[in-house]
């Protein structure tokens, strides 16, 4: 049910869902209403007078009796259940002269549409590893051939099943078992990538177990690491947990691992770091989703090829050195057990294939969940992350490149940065007259810091009232007790400290702004070197995917705006969310995903951005807001010029 | 050089080698003289008078410089060096009207012929795991694909190399050593068994180290364990050794061991025993051949299924329960140290693949290795050992049974028993008046015991001298002070305690010759059985091949005399010795015969003696010298008449 929801003196009408906060609401239509405690209801600031329809909620006692019964409101308690109007007060409005010239409403990227059922409708839905029950004829006199002949040859006749084979540690159990099942048992078997390849009986158990069939799907990120529990019968999620690499204590970045690795033990170390994240992860998914861990039978992982040879504990020095090298690109499935993740002895681990050093397993898999390989629009990929990747190109044709972009998108190398948890100021807008912020944080908890997608929109937000200029820096002569030096370190105040979680003033800082001026500054010089490498400019794009923990908050206008992405019409880009998490769960749902993955990494063409002399040029130019070259961003130009007047 | 020596008054020629001794000319040529020492010259009786032609040494002692005048001679200290006429003097010769009723000069069985040329020349000689030397283009800027394609793609384009991969070990090694060698390394590949299958590369070595491959086979017996040191370059064996099983004091056949192993921790230990033996033969076999465990890079291994499954820690409870079911009859290719044994990391084992509980990978081994199943004429191959395994059939079918004979072919269950080492009694015949022995002992050492080989021809010279009869007692009456009652238990004096080299009287005793008449009951009688069982008979068998460690040594005729084998001439039985151990050394060296074995495996049809009810009637019958069906052996029966007329 979606209601209408008329914002004045704006005269801006937004449709929004049933129950929406009003404050969001307004957020979305683009509509600023002085709001400082994040959503929270502390600070009574955004008081709201509705004139037409009626609200859930939003009576408070920062409201006098007689302020409600003329319909004030505070918006951040207030939930939408009708059409209304409502009128911004005075107090905590823009000149109405000035509201056309804001950058508008919220645009958020659409979702790629990835469903299991569709997997399902192609007959796709065969996952790598699959469990068949088998009533074997028990051993009798006159048919006593070996256990392992028995189940082969019952899988052969009655089940189809050819190119079979077994290790040694599951001949050991099957005499015991299959007779503690009496002769009925369920094999579970893992499929080749290529048809003509063996498929391998990793397990037998006793009795049908076919209905439980779990995979375990992990993103192994620079920062953070996402896990995700799955159903293999009906592709559901059962349970999703994140955690930050541990890794991160020794690096922030993947040429600090590797240095790190490097040195004495230090390879043991990182490896170790990497296994206890990932271990952590599968304890609070399986307790969560009730699973036991002999039910998995495959873990599906994607990271970097840094991440990827940490994990699999092979020395990463050479990726840091020209030329470059990884271990691999692809790696044979093995049991998790080999690499001391704490599942059962069968489960078998499946490593995304990676092309080159600094594109790896993750964009592969992020490339997949997108589905850009089958279709034939040009498409720029971006996997926005403390390595930033980024792949352009359709079914015929795709080029890739990676840049270091720092930690800032991930609320690294921010002081108040943190995850898109609750408490974390996700979304922002600024009075453009008195300076005042509409601050909303993700569950309208009190603050607790700024996530990747709130830095984009504050610096976007800040950049358009003229807070910080074009090289990110404070206007010092603006009339604001928010604009203060502390530690000699420019920075505006969010939120003070009465109305956080923290006790601190949240604040941006100048280096904070500059840590994300660098990290955008390398993403998109990197998608413009990769453009120009290969004859096309940003013109020839036709959809934008972004992958990366952020990418379903993230503000496209204030990511255009900072210079981040080009300048597009907000429906032609799309967002995957962790793309690499996603891909490794379509891997973990689809055999035949697997056989398209060897083609796309045969057909991406890498380029290594050191060795392409343009690109410290083009970053140059990206390191200000959005762009030393105007000319890419005309829309922003001409209204960051208005604003300005 | 050959050379002809006479004996008289025999007035028997036979052509021997230069430097054979004399006594075992005599032997040879079915001449008895006393010699009750082994052949070591202390007993001084097996004086002979040199009457044509000259020998080197033979003075002792023992002959007075007048007999030395004379030309009397030890037979024993002399050997062979032109044509000459001996005679044989009247105190050690037997009445030479009986003498051509003696079984007559010593038929051994021609061996099977084997060579590794003959593999060379039909291009078969590619060894399942092969070397190769590449030199791999250094990893540029412009080229900087991963380590592992660039050794893929190498052996892809370079020697037509495909459907390779490796394991994550080797992976995780690659990086360094690739740069340790400067792009120049050597790739060891296991070969598939199957042409489709995947080509593992197991090992990369820095530089070319193509010139150093080798290969260990090992014959797991359930009483002895063989092996051998094999240049896979050349199929040269460079070193051998053979241990006991040290599984052997938890029981002596393959029942009590599975019935060890399912008590408590018996399993674990019995792998222990036998993978320690195997370590020590390995130790021994490295030291002697200089090589180095890392230059190992196959270990093929034959045993029956009760010592694969002991070795590969799998629970054999069910192999001696009826139905008798094996935990499988073929086990894919893994690391050695999978088990265990002390080789390195990229060391392929290849378990030789079996038929049944009771018809094991060693018997499949020696199928292989005799190449019968390449030949049209129908061959009986007797595996003969503890457990005896019989296989029947030429290049169309198959068949093959087992049965449990028992140790004392091997030396065990025997008073004296010992395996064919220097100092065991191995040939021997008896003055059939004087009740006085020829004894001929391995290397012409003092007797420590008596060999398997020397039991059959003991058993069947005392049978034909009428000392035991065909129930295999000791006539009681015979005028000689050498049978005698010891602790109530029959026996005769083969060396008295001062020619001995263990201080004590060595003798062959009843129960010692009725364990012998049990295991050859068992053989023959499954022989009997299983050609009854496809409707053939004896007469139908054009040959026979022998199998087990002392085929090379056994006097046919006394095989056929004590009812072992059938009455067959002796040029149609040819010996593999150790038959197991030379088809898992003809695995190392040729990928060819692995597929062969599959083809064998699957056309071989197995029958259980104990499933099958003439065979316990045909056990019945054949405990006695020959057999109570003394029409099955025309020729010992007319002789055995002639003899005791």
């Amino acid at each position: 049910m979606t209601y209408t929801v008329k914002f004045l003196p704006h005269n801006i009408s937004v449709a929004v869902e049933q129950n929406e906060s009003l404050i969001r609401a307004a957020m979305e239509a683009g509509v600023h209403i002085n709001a400082s405690c994040g959503g929270t209801g502390v600070c009574g600031k955004c008081r709201v007078l509705l004139e037409e329809g009626t609200l859930d909620g939003g009576i408070s006692e920062h409201l006098s009796g007689d302020d409600q019964k003329k319909g004030y409101r505070l918006a951040c308690q207030a939930q939408i259940t009708s059409d209304i109007t409502v009128r911004i007060p005075v107090e905590s409005q823009v000149d109405t002269s000035r509201l056309n010239e804001q950058s508008g409403g919220r645009h958020t990227a659409k979702a790629v549409y990835s469903d299991v059922n569709e997997l399902r409708q192609d007959g796709l839905f065969i996952p790598p590893v699959e469990k068949i029950y088998l009533e074997l004829a028990p051993a009798v006199v006159g048919d006593n051939q070996a256990d392992m002949a028995r189940i082969i040859n019952h899988l052969r006749f009655n089940h189809n099943e050819h190119r079979l084979n077994m290790n040694l540690d599951l001949i050991r159990k099957i005499p015991d078992l299959i007779r503690e099942g009496d002769f009925k048992v369920t094999a579970t078997i893992v499929r080749p990538v290529r048809e003509d390849g063996k498929n391998e009986i990793v397990n037998i158990e006793p009795f049908d177990t076919t209905a439980r069939n779990f995979g375990i799907a992990v993103d192994v990120g620079t920062t953070t690491v996402y896990g995700q529990l799955l159903d293999l019968h009906t592709g559901e999620v059962l349970a999703q947990h994140g955690e930050f690499n541990s890794q991160i204590s020794y690096g922030e970045d993947v040429i600090s691992r590797i240095m790190f690795a490097e040195k004495g033990d230090g390879l043991e170390v990182l490896h170790k770091k990497i296994i206890d994240t990932i271990n952590k992860i599968i304890r609070e998914i399986l307790f969560e989703g009730k699973v036991g861990k002999h039910e998995i039978t495959t873990i599906t992982i994607a990271g970097n090829s840094t991440m990827t040879q940490l994990l699999l504990k092979i020395n990463p020095a050479y990726i840091r050195r020209e030329p470059y090298v990884p271990a691999s690109v692809m790696y044979p499935p093995f049991r998790a057990k080999e690499i001391d993740i704490d599942l059962a002895d069968h489960t078998i681990a499946l490593i995304y294939p990676g092309v080159s050093s600094y594109v790896g397993g993750d964009i592969i898999s992020g490339v997949m969940a997108s589905g850009m390989y089958r279709f034939s629009e040009l498409t720029l990929y971006m996997d926005i992350g403390t390595n930033a990747e980024i792949a352009i190109g359709h079914k015929d044709w795709m080029v890739c490149t990676a840049a270091s972009a720092g930690p800032a998108f991930e609320g690294g190398g921010v002081k108040f940065g943190m995850r898109a948890v609750k408490g974390a100021i996700e979304d922002f807008s600024i009075n453009p007259e008195t300076y005042e912020p509409m601050i909303i944080t993700v569950g309208n908890k009190k603050a607790k810091g700024i996530c990747g997608s709130g830095m984009i929109t504050l610096t976007a937000k800040l950049l358009e009232a003229g807070v910080i200029d074009s090289r990110g820096k404070f206007n010092r002569t603006l009339n604001t007790p928010r604009i203060r030096q502390t530690d000699e370190i420019w920075e505006y105040v969010l939120v003070y400290k009465e109305n956080t979680a923290i006790d601190r003033d949240i604040t941006i800082t100048e280096p904070d702004i500059d840590n994300l001026i660098r990290a955008k500054g390398a993403m998109y010089s990197a998608a413009l070197t990769l453009l120009e490498e290969i004859g096309m400019s940003i013109k020839d794009i036709e959809r934008i995917i972004l992958a990366g923990g952020f990418g379903s908050y993230v503000d496209l206008q204030s990511a255009i705006t900072i210079g981040l992405l080009p300048e597009i019409e907000p429906d032609k880009v799309t967002y995957l969310g962790n793309g690499s998490l996603l891909g490794c769960k379509i891997n973990a749902l689809t055999n035949a995903l697997r056989r398209d993955v060897m083609n796309v990494v045969n057909m991406m063409t890498n380029f290594e951005l050191a060795s392409t002399h343009s690109y410290m040029d083009h970053y140059m130019g990206a390191l200000f807001l959005p762009h030393t070259e105007m000319n890419y961003f005309p829309k922003v130009k001409a209204r960051l010029e208005k604003l300005r007047k």
